[in-house]
């Protein structure tokens, strides 16, 4: 590959300020940015001649054919593999009345990436198409996270708002949460439409947040009244938050 | 702090050869190491005076009072809080009737550290009080994963062992695996006590182990028949069958 100036480019999409100036985000893998080529415009698209030879026509505005050592230069991986791939940020607009007509996820201050990642992973497993965040949450254009969606993030659209400013909108729509004190989500009444909320992964929902929770709902531990953990892992307890509203609809 | 020939014994215990060596695991930060110093034999505990103060009556073979920088020094966290402890390595015996009576796990090459403590976590929340490693398994003793079980490493049983040979004495008992092919996991009939199997994050359970599963289940995404993500992380995974076999016994 020619340019260490492309090189460095594509790095800086490690960081968030270079994302937003360019408006991208680098995704990587052979089977990630086989599986999203088709939903995101790709703005320069490096790979070895082997791997570009195993695809149909490549709409990139840029294609590169390179060594593995380019490669390696280019990527955040441990071990790089054979593709990496500038995207341009998708610009969806949030459009209110599909929310209330879907089930959604709301992030406020999720910050581990990773979860991040396979919260999106499992709301594309489970048909929810829309997750809005807290600005405070990890960007959904982080690079560890866009890999721990596993291709999830070209289905699912992710907004970034302020929740209690959004949540007013929401006053006599469900919005469940899940809280200590709340009920047993086995047995609650749980719509086909609403808003589930997820916390922090240490200080859990927020004040601001957790007003507009219309719907308490608790994960019992098992069996019932011995000490166990203090709580799950935010994306095991959106799995199963997630996983027992859709059981309702099965 | 005196030794650095204490520091480096610690920061040794990163590694798994060290770890075997000397029969001993890390665990650091100012709730994780308070949680479990009643359940481990703890024989170094190095911790701001502060800490220590707080405490009741602290056993451990070695109390270093120390600053800051040296527990920095010690430390394998990005953020070091308080105070670095070294605890013996509990010594289990797998008990075969006991897991005839239970409900217990069973990990087939789980790499992930993050993974492997989230599931620990999710296993004490939900009462299950054995897990079944195959020797290709993260280490449940690797300081991310102790980290990442938030405690629950004190209360979960964690064996290593060849899953073939084991699973070969559980030909009559059910054994439980999610699989692409298996039967909705919703619908199917699920046992109080059994095996559940979780497989690799990427190449899920491996032949050897596969042929031992005599209830095969699937969680279906939702709508059925929609293109979405191919699998779930396997925390996620994991923490859905738990939750639907205790939700059975609710």
């Amino acid at each position: 590959m020619q340019s260490k100036n492309k090189i460095k480019y594509i790095r800086s999409l490690g960081m968030k300020k270079f994302r937003d100036e360019s408006g991208c985000f680098l995704a990587e893998g052979n089977k990630l940015v086989k599986d999203i080529l088709p939903f995101f415009e790709c703005e320069l698209l490096v790979a070895k001649p082997s791997w570009i030879a195993q695809q149909g026509d490549i709409r990139a505005g840029e294609l590169i054919a390179a060594e593995g050592d380019d490669i390696k230069k280019a990527s955040m991986m441990k071990t790089p593999q054979d593709v990496v791939a500038v995207f341009k940020q998708p610009n969806y607009l949030l459009d209110k009345d599909e929310l209330k007509q879907n089930l959604s996820l709301v992030l406020d201050g999720i910050q581990d990436p990773g979860n991040m990642g396979t919260i999106i992973r499992l709301a594309d497993w489970f048909g929810i198409k829309n997750v809005i965040c807290s600005p405070d949450t990890a960007d959904i254009f982080n690079p560890k996270t866009v890999q721990a969606t596993m291709g999830a993030i070209a289905r699912v659209k992710v907004f970034y708002a302020r929740l209690p400013e959004l949540l007013n909108d929401f006053i006599d729509f469900p919005v469940y949460g899940t809280l200590l004190e709340g009920g047993n989500i086995y047995e609650e009444t749980l719509t086909a439409n609403g808003l589930i909320v997820l916390g922090n992964e240490s200080k859990g929902i927020s004040r601001s947040v957790a007003k507009y929770i219309s719907r308490k709902l608790y994960i019992p531990n098992y069996p019932p009244g011995i000490k166990t953990s203090e709580s799950l892992n935010v994306a095991v307890a959106a799995a199963i938050t997630c996983s027992e509203f859709r059981r309702r609809l099965n």
